[in-house]
């Protein structure tokens, strides 16, 4: 039975998804070296390095669900790595010696790394098509709330009004730098390895470099410039991408923490039977979804700076800080993923209480909205005396626990200017909305483009 | 199949170790709590608060293999946290609606936390024996190899002799350290949680805290002096040690994969068919346990981090940070201990080469033995004098690619006080040992102790 | 100018405090190493190892206020190291060469980790006075608000009702722990270093160890029982002590920060003219001590894991993971000092709305009372019908907007046991407070042993 | 006097650079304050929303040298943030009250998030400086040492031989993919912030995001599509990539760091009078440099988890992870200046001992050209046959201490093919050196693209 989160019995889902689990899973891991190993053997047949033959049998025998896993399981604790007890079997697959023609001139890293970076490219697929959704749940939410005031916040203190649109499209600009980050890196990252044992390839002929530029097209990955098997700013570089896209669901699960406070009450995660409800606490609408996200960013930064730690290799082989990779880079794509579905779910079926956003503008006693009458007032009597004035105001309201719109209405400096239906509307958190709905229009805008 | 390198069908047992996978399985967890749940009802049977016939029935059915880990994993994703699911389960097996009386004024967390605290003793037991075993280890390398000559090293470069003894002394004294730690933050640790909702105990009458110690008493674990449903200390001192301990590992690792390079050659990881060498590179003795080692102390000290984490708790029961426990924990014990299993693998079977430790003090041409000469020397011509005359003659060596002997020889200040004979017994690192010897068997005097 | 945010002309007192950075300023490493130097030269003198006439000369001059900091600049970037430049200018500022008797046959790594050491020892003594006074603040507000009814919360969901003062206990029972801590570490950490160069005091004579012994009785540190200078776990163990204490500092912020939300308002940082208010939102009260102290705790979290890392040491004197702790250990402190200054600063003078915390309670019309109901129902109905009763009330009340105690009240099955008087005490959080003031009481009593 | 490492009056210019330092200064940053205000006073000016005349004024008054920065300190701890107290004395420069019209419509954050910003961009200034310094110094090591064998090594064992000049070229690559990271980077990251309260511009009329693009124009940043006050993505991609360039830096440094060793000697750090060595063990050449950088990465690496932490910001203005980064990224950025620099320093004056490099080579008798020696018998006796054949004679050598050349040219099956000239020129690591030259070759034309 497992003991990680990610593949327990019971958390699988919650911390993880099955497609991404699948791309590390032991058997896709064996597969991705076949691949590997059939690409390469089609190659050096074509340039008669090997025999057409060979290379008919060996990619016939590239299928990972042929293999021995108990046995590849006590190689590798015997070799170390697995990519030659997986040869090995692929040998022993092949009809007369045939296999002997496979892995011609590899070294053990550059099928691993190689590897790795063909389940990096199709884990950042699904990354992808999540950060799609989510953009995708927030402009919905950016464009149906657009102009539904809410109070800002900030320190945790009501500030001024906003939209709830507003707060969307603030975390939608953010997924669309995302998506930019992710079309920028995989050119740079999407490179496979292939350069013998220090790289240089120096057990192959003069034919070495068309070898690693066939191998790269067939597998759809870039050349490299150059052995990259103790340089790993590529590796590391996925890692801070997916620290960084996290770290904004960390963002989002705050503020729907937040907001789902019994004292704030505006939205709530989707509605689910027994979801985040108590037996015995009928009143209780648990966070749970932000809970499982929450944790999952904060385990993925400390992974990133793993990943950075890795970098730190030694000569043309590293020894240790290769393996950091092996432990932390499955495991941050999986509570990764884990992270984008459940903020996933979160968005697309979020609650929104429009009404109890428009309440909590007023628990203040329209205190909020201090900034506001300031500013409208200032028309009339300066924007000094307006401030001085309705500062005092303010403090008056709140050791009254009055309105503040009342002792407007009441204060003979004041009601001089503006009637009680004018200063109604100057305390409107309607009417003090700035440019929040443009601004959304312009991040929508971006999404289009 | 899993994805996490711990749980991997073939990475497993070189990440971690059977019996400290299986504390952190689903099952164990499950029986974890049913155990939790057997021992309270007993408890409160004994106490009148539940029917004895009840308690009978309760217990009988606490057994994690009866259970459906299928319907477990979706109740637990519908509710967010496993523990009512396990209830309900156990209700079910009851007859007669006996199991109604089971889980008596708990909450989700008391038995998850108390859970916890077993599976880290439980845990800790299996370290501590790692830790002994480490200990032996070095303990029988201090004392075989106590007057063993080898060049002791700062930045790298060779400095002045030690012994190897010494060095594996060295190591000892901070095993030594590491359990002492243990011993302190077991008291502290391992103590329960049973306070309900907020801890407060409000579901039960005068009698909770009789409840609550006679379950610790029950469980063999501290009755807490109050609720700590959102006070981590006891949960990131646990991530600390593991991590403190892991940095000794990576130490080691790092001095076992020095002193293997192919330059220095002066011990071995155990030699085992094909274990660490290449097909086609037959000079090559790699270290591997050392690189496993190295990667899994990476990731656990930045684990140790993320429990620090875990402690920005909010109010009565977080809201996310409790969380980042259920992904790090297991996965850190895991990996601690697989990094103690290959620790224990080196030391225990570590090859010596002491015929190449002496050989490398020769390869200065002497000049490690610099400052041992210059002591000596000091005594016939003056300190000074005798620093000044030695350091140029050493700067000659270097220059003439000669031995410091030699030279010495050959130096009429000195051959008219000391013959090549006591020169070379100057020379000797055998004879500039310094108090070595009696640091290792004040180590080993305290491992008696 | 400072580029630091703790030696910042603007914040260092926010991020730091004076006699934190005293200890690890400039001046002051110098004074260390020579208090070591005139410890060292007083007990040698005393041996008759060097003359006493020497030793008078030389702990004359360890005064730092004599030293030349642009030269010790110049020379440390020279060598690499700051000890043997203070070493050269105490010579130089002896009379007759007596000075050459200075530093004999210590090592620069022997200085500076002692030095270390006794930073750690005078940095632990304010760490230990803000701790002790941190507790006799939470202590003041246990017993003044032991029984002051409020909102326990669970996912930032209202519960069940605790006291604030079980609030404070629970933290308490923190430094209580925190403290103990300390004192188990100090005879483990307070430990010198004085071995030579690879710490085997190989340049002393047979006295070496009673000069060791007798340099550190001076020095009132413990002797070590043989060199650590690559086995930095006791410099690794204060780190973790420090990320421990900080993370129960993080905890603290983040509740204060919870309870002055505007929504919330139960508690408030102390005030002062100006601090945390805004001139035009006049309804704002900000948190900002709290602020500091998050932000303090997150970068001391991942001091704590470098600190580790410099665990990492090669040989006998490493090759770079020692100069971590040169950056992290006195930024870790000084950040600490200024975080346990803040939360002393909050909890001294906690502002505490009693009235506000009852009203919140009722914010849930009651609901928040609904486990309080079932248990005090069940005496009369039995325990599974009045939960469900009971339940379904809830949900009406939800429903209708209406509190819990009307829709009681007017329940035919309810009111033919209870009235609405009984009801209503059911209902009253005051009498719903299990087992809190027992728990404030025992800690309170922990902390008078 | 300082308390950090990046300020000490003896280590600031280790750990740190003075241009460095000087941007994120007190009086920088007040100065970019100032820049801000008076970019801000032009811009109203030129619409008509502020009088000329005040602009003027307030314009001859943003000197941070006329500050005072006492009452900075005080007022800051008074009120929590430097940006109003610093506007308040700019208020009391300007006469008349011309100055009330300053910061007009601007908040707090708005003036701190865009002063970071052009920190940032000054900063990365001085960071594109190294990374092409370094760059030229790896180019021109590649250049140079081309065709200079050495051995490669992998898992610290000697596998193949490579060129010292292929080493460098490894390295080039990842600094041109840094330098593209950076070219990426800046439109995205030096983007300004001008939003006011809750970004939403309300304080302002319908001219918000004329002034806001005006104002960017002006200081020459990129225009927010949306206010990012808790969209911390842009400050955290920042501490990545100087995560990523000092992982690199760290390779390198432990490259150098083993290549140093008493045993490899193959490279030196740049040698200064008395630079790493030691009065009393002549022998000794300190990696210095080395050290420097190693540490200073690990602490970087940690810095960039801290700023993925700073982005779980909640709601519009965050409530202690902003702070973070006001800790963390001075120092990232003054520790990552002292890395380029002692990595440059290492680099443009490396000694590099050719010799040597060619005789480690020889260290294994010859069997680092095993796979040589099979590739090359392959083709006149089958290439199994060669492996199995050579491969016994490697063993062979390893037994009986003698050379691989020797033991082929005895052996009757190899040399009724090769005569011992022809076997010598198989041994010749020149020969075998593979593509190393070409790759340098590409590496270098990328450079000049």
């Amino acid at each position: 039975m497992p003991a990680s989160a990610m593949d327990s019995l019971i958390f699988r889902d919650i911390f993880s998804t099955a497609p991404m689990r699948r791309i590390f899973s032991d058997e896709a891991r064996v597969q991705y070296y076949l691949d590997i190993e059939a690409a390469l053997a089609r190659v050096q047949a074509g340039l008669g390095i090997i025999p057409t033959e060979a290379a008919a049998e060996i990619v016939r025998h590239c299928q990972a669900e042929q293999f021995d896993y108990a046995m590849l399981k006590a190689q590798t604790e015997r070799i170390g790595y697995p990519v030659l007890p997986v040869v090995q079997q692929l040998v022993g697959l092949c009809r007369d010696g045939l296999g002997e023609w496979c892995h011609w001139g590899a070294t053990t890293q550059d099928i691993t790394d190689t590897a790795t970076v063909m389940q990096i490219r199709d884990a950042l697929v699904l990354v992808e098509a999540d950060l799609e959704a989510i953009a995708a749940a927030l402009a919905e939410l950016a464009r149906r709330y657009r102009d539904t005031p809410m109070a800002g916040r900030s320190n945790l203190q009501q500030a001024v009004p906003i939209t709830f649109g507003y707060k969307a499209a603030v975390l939608l600009a953010g997924f669309q730098r995302h998506l930019a980050r992710l079309r920028e890196l995989r050119p740079r990252v999407l490179v496979g390895e292939f350069g013998g044992a220090a790289g240089n390839l120096s057990s192959h002929g003069a034919d070495g470099l068309v070898v690693q530029a066939k191998l790269m097209d067939e597998l759809g990955l870039g050349q490299p410039e150059i052995a990259w098997h103790t340089m790993r700013d590529r590796i590391a570089e996925v890692g801070c991408f997916l620290g960084l896209v996290t770290g904004t669901l960390g963002k989002i699960s705050m503020d729907v923490k937040l907001m789902m406070q019994t004292e704030v009450a505006e939205v709530y995660e989707p509605f689910a039977h027994g979801r985040g409800s108590s037996s015995t606490m009928p009143q209780k609408r648990n966070p749970i979804s932000s809970c499982y996200i929450h944790a999952s960013v904060s385990v993925v930064r400390q992974h990133a700076a793993a990943l950075m730690d890795a970098m730190i290799a030694d000569h043309e082989r590293s020894t240790g800080p290769w393996e950091i990779e092996w432990i932390v880079l499955p495991e941050a794509f999986c509570l990764m993923a884990g992270a984008l579905k459940q903020t996933r779910f979160i968005l697309e079926g979020l609650e929104v209480d429009v009404a109890k956003m428009r309440a909590n503008i007023d628990l203040t006693n329209g205190l909020v909205m201090a900034e506001a009458v300031m500013m409208g007032l200032g028309r009339y009597i300066g924007r000094e005396t307006a401030h001085d004035l309705v500062y005092d105001i303010c403090r008056e309201a709140i050791r009254q626990h009055r309105s503040l719109l009342d002792l407007l209405a009441e204060h003979p400096e004041i009601n001089r200017h503006l009637d009680r239906a004018a200063l109604a509307k100057l305390c409107d958190p309607a009417n003090y909305l700035g440019h929040a709905g443009v601004m959304v229009d312009r991040v929508l805008a971006n999404l289009a483009a």
